[in-house]
């Protein structure tokens, strides 16, 4: 099992709502929206993407690298983990 | 007229693109993909986002910025765009 | 005359704080304080360390830029200082 | 036993590394360096300054969290780390 399917539905719902966004986005451009407005848009659409990121992670660290654990390959787990918030930073 | 409004094809192709890696990512979930591999993706599309920002700013500060300077108003634009840099770097 | 030398002393009172608070780190690790706690702090000197950049390109875009664009040569300014966002939001 | 302990030497160098960056901040500042320059050299400060952070959570997963879930109380310290991820990730 998949830590994250616990809460399936709440990840759909929260991509759901950014895909709204992003289509909001082009509307804005479409209608010429004042630039700054549009950046203002563009970091609550990041940080709505950050927060679906930091919930994959959090369940990731709780239930894979724990199963992994149990089987004694818990270091690479926790290996790739930390890449993963390595890429999340340099974002 | 607004600055990126030269390019608008361009930020919605690349918005549309967003949109689809947004949609991926719900069927990504839907289908219990490994959450690191979800992350990476996540990780792309914020990327791919902040792009976009990053050519808003760019059109802002070619055009809206000098055209409020040609008028004495520059200074306030730059506040805004500064702003905006520092929201862009919380996210 | 580059643009932030009127705040000079502001930048290297900031910087000298800085400079203590990475010392203070050292000294955290040195006394093997809970790295939760270090990390809390590591994050407290990046977001010093980013409010000087931010200083530097706001007074960036007020001088350096402006001055360019009156000779004509504004525009690689502009592109320069985008490269320098874009670095920014990398880390 | 803290985790980083293993590495307490590692860490120290690194930090002294970035003390001595940032005091070559204030001097670039001091000479009045290209402001380019000095965010180009303030990026890369923030870079060690985060690889730092990433060095202390990885040991915090490895040890500090293990220790914990063989006591039963992983869950808490992985909330735990999950919040300083959060705020590494807002800076």
């Amino acid at each position: 099992m998949r830590g994250y399917s616990m809460h399936k539905d709440d990840y759909q719902r929260r991509l759901a709502r950014i895909e709204g966004q992003v289509r909001g986005l082009s509307r804005m451009i479409e209608e010429d929206t004042y630039c700054i407005d549009v950046l203002t848009q563009i970091a609550s659409v990041s940080k709505a993407l950050q927060g679906v990121g930091l919930g994959l992670l959090d369940e990731h660290l709780r239930h894979c690298v724990r199963d992994a654990d149990a089987r004694g390959e818990g270091d690479d787990k926790i290996t790739e983990a930390m890449q993963a918030v390595a890429r999340m930073l340099k974002v």
